[in-house]
């Protein structure tokens, strides 16, 4: 029978960390294992990740790029080819070292991401022009063995993610992909799957990509007061086009470097979603991604069994499109079922007890808000219907608002700027973009830089509240997950 | 511009792997990289897997099996909890020993396949009969360490395939589902996706899984006159539960062990499709794995350029539903267009000239036949339709066919068994039915036993040719891949 149905026994904002613990135990989308940091994700996290790689997959290949398979294992010398980026991995790498009883000749990484097992082959593929651009993804488990504490979804040793990794012949067709992939794929998936609205621009050239030119991300801002990186897309410029020789014969028959960019998207996304939206009840799930988006609780009494279970089995039939669930197990209690209910998080509830039967009505609750409201039955579907794009809104907005009212501009002190990160807020500010300055501004601030935006730049003659430098460029400070 | 285009240079009966390798690299299917066994699946390769995972799926689901992940590490005293499980698989199991700089406390395994890791979560989860059947799935990547020589799809380091996991209170209801997974999704993916016909029943004793009770196969036979193992369900009985402590209080309140099945169908599915359908001049792809079903070649002259390219737009947008692609490129001349498209293995070639335009046809060929038609243009869509049904039907009777004909009685004299082996035959005999016989049969006939079929029982009194001892079984013996 799984696990203890109580409720959610922390507080979300006092005890972040077992709250979150709590609502995706007894929301049933977790099991833990015996290696730290490697989770079972059950069938209820399983979905929803479908959902997410569904809508993106759609997305992807519209704008033209293939879905491929490329090795799970990392040769050592490949993965060492290109300096940064091994020294932003290599800490964290899990080493194979045998097959069987054999010892390898040469150890193999597990692939952190996929970079150098798919540019090795870009170098052979690649030849002309005509080859470009080569635009290839692939949905997979990647490992990266970090001493962190470890959480589900949002740190964890082995994750799912997808990561496209596209070659062009020039710097401006790559860059525009990047920002392309950003805000039409993954900051559309956040608000039209998971409900959420993020920050996006440039990360720091402190934070960026380990290889890259420049990183972008999508930022989620939690109720808990913190950011947390939802996708990242990176134009790698000619660095490892020199590191693997990924060259093209270009029209003017010239040999040129090839201009790449890779990008990814996580299972950590639905880490952000329970943290955005879940409550002291349990998890909330955004519609988009409910297997059930409705689930039907017949209340019963002995005499009544057969006409209440008649009428809301017609309502089950009536509302076939959004795959409701009918609880009607015996020797569960309705309030445990109400609870369960609540836990893992179905975005409407139906009541269906004799009062409604007789009045050709239903209680509906709706599981953000948990308000009671009793509605004619008539038209059911299309009511429904409505109060889910209703409950994607307004589950949006409530996020859009505590987004918009937790930014506070300060260009200027850096104490008031501290002072509102501890507090929970987004600071906006200007910095002198130097890669050095996130250190000073953690020290300073005990916050990091989020987002630099595009398109936005200090006043003329303005200065770094950091280190007194010119001041370059726009910059998000907050708290970080 | 990729590959060699000119055709395939080996036979496919004399010299089979050459022929093999020639076709799924000039079809660009596959990339070798710097580990041996271990592929990349470009993407012509990875859409035929997405039509398969697509197909199965869907069957799988409505079968109320639900999808999850479990984690590819094993740690070493999970792996090595049920017997015969880890005597199978331990020789050429992949292990993790350091993750970053530091060794780890206890190897782990990369899956070679879930049981282990799987059933020491399913300890935890199964209480009660309420919690039964429990019905997973996963679609993963594993890993066995294989010492033979490697072939793409057929035999790789790393492999891809779906892994079903299940639970049942009774024995009876295990039984049925490896036999219904076995016909109503195996071997109807075969037949009505990669129009294979299989033959399909129960491994021998030596043949099973290990762990297993019994393993059914479906088994694909090759042109070449061999057979391939093309998906396996095996009923575990309790020997996984006893080694899990997997146990369920039942209705009478009686503490009992399950009875488990698991079940896969790997990319090895796509190695098979190729062996099965492919010819001297390429890859022979069944329309339903093909992502463009037809290719369009005009055949242009500078006169009639526009002309022609006109009327072949119009087509490919009439088309639209068979994902057409419209080989417009310049510099290839149409004997290249031609040769590739028939390496590719696209189902429908339709050639458009000035001939064609000014008669209102045009002239298709199927990929299997290379029979040139020249056929009027109106209603080309439904036409075109029908020729797809027709090539998926005339593919799968052929091969039906084939093996139909390969198959001969033969249930006394060894030798002409062995003689019927050797010559590419199925022989279909009878055997004791015990463990050591299967190795006297490769020995005496140079074959294996294939399957033992549902429903067939030998005479009464007959004996076993191999060992004298009395008949149990009729068998399927042959060559296998």
């Amino acid at each position: 029978m799984g696990k203890n149905k109580s409720g959610i026994e922390f507080d979300k904002t006092e005890q972040t960390n077992e709250w979150y613990t709590d609502v995706i135990n007894k929301a049933n989308l977790i099991e833990y294992t015996d290696v730290s940091g490697c989770y079972i994700l059950k069938p209820r996290a399983w979905y929803i990740w479908e959902q997410i790689q569904a809508y993106m997959d759609k997305k992807i290949k519209k704008k033209g790029v293939k879905n491929a398979a490329f090795p799970l294992f990392i040769p050592e010398h490949l993965l060492t080819k290109e300096k940064e980026h091994v020294e932003g991995f290599a800490p964290e790498v899990a080493w194979v070292t045998h097959g069987g009883n054999s010892k390898l000749a040469e150890r193999l990484a597990i692939r952190p991401t996929s970079e150098t097992v798919m540019y090795a082959a870009y170098s052979k593929w690649v030849r002309s022009h005509n080859d470009l651009p080569l635009k290839l993804n692939q949905w997979c488990n990647v490992v990266r063995w970090e001493f962190k504490h470890p959480q589900p979804f949002l740190r964890t040793r082995e994750f799912y993610w997808q990561e496209g990794h596209t070659v062009f012949a020039t710097k401006e067709e790559a860059v525009l992909e990047t920002k392309d992939i950003l805000i039409d794929v993954y900051k559309k998936m956040y608000e039209e799957v998971l409900a959420i609205p993020v920050l996006f621009g440039f990360k720091s050239e402190k934070e960026k990509f380990a290889g890259a030119v420049h990183t972008m991300s999508v930022e989620p801002f939690l109720p808990i007061g913190k950011a947390i990186q939802g996708g990242t897309t990176h134009y790698l410029g000619q660095n490892f086009a020199k590191a693997f020789n990924i060259q093209f014969t270009d029209t003017d028959q010239k040999k040129k470097f090839v201009h790449q960019n890779s990008w990814g998207l996580s299972t950590r996304s639905i880490g952000a979603m329970v943290m955005m939206h879940s409550d002291s009840h349990g998890l909330v799930l955004p519609p988009k991604v409910a297997e059930h988006k409705v689930i039907i609780v017949p209340i019963i009494r002995k005499d009544n069994k057969e006409k209440v279970l008649k009428f809301a089995e017609n309502i089950k039939k009536e509302l076939a499109t959004f795959n409701p669930f009918l609880d009607d197990r015996e020797n569960y209690s309705v309030g445990w079922k109400f609870n369960e209910a609540e836990l893992y998080g179905y975005p409407i509830r139906i009541e269906i007890g004799e009062q409604e039967v007789d009045a050709k009505k239903v209680t509906v609750v709706r599981r953000d808000i948990l308000q009671k409201e009793n509605i004619p039955a008539k038209n059911l579907k299309e009511k429904v219907s409505k109060m889910l794009e209703t409950m994607h809104k307004d589950m949006y907005n409530k996020a859009k608002k505590f987004l918009d009212d937790s930014i506070v501009v300060e260009e200027k002190d850096v104490k008031k700027i501290a002072k509102y990160v501890k507090e929970g807020k987004i600071v906006k500010t200007i910095f002198d973009r130097e890669k050095d300055t996130d250190e000073i501004i953690k020290a300073q601030t005990g916050g990091k830089t989020i987002i630099i935006p595009f398109d936005e730049v200090p006043k003329k003659g303005a200065k770094c509240p950091f280190t007194g430098n010119e001041a370059k460029a726009v910059v998000y400070i907050a708290k970080s997950l």
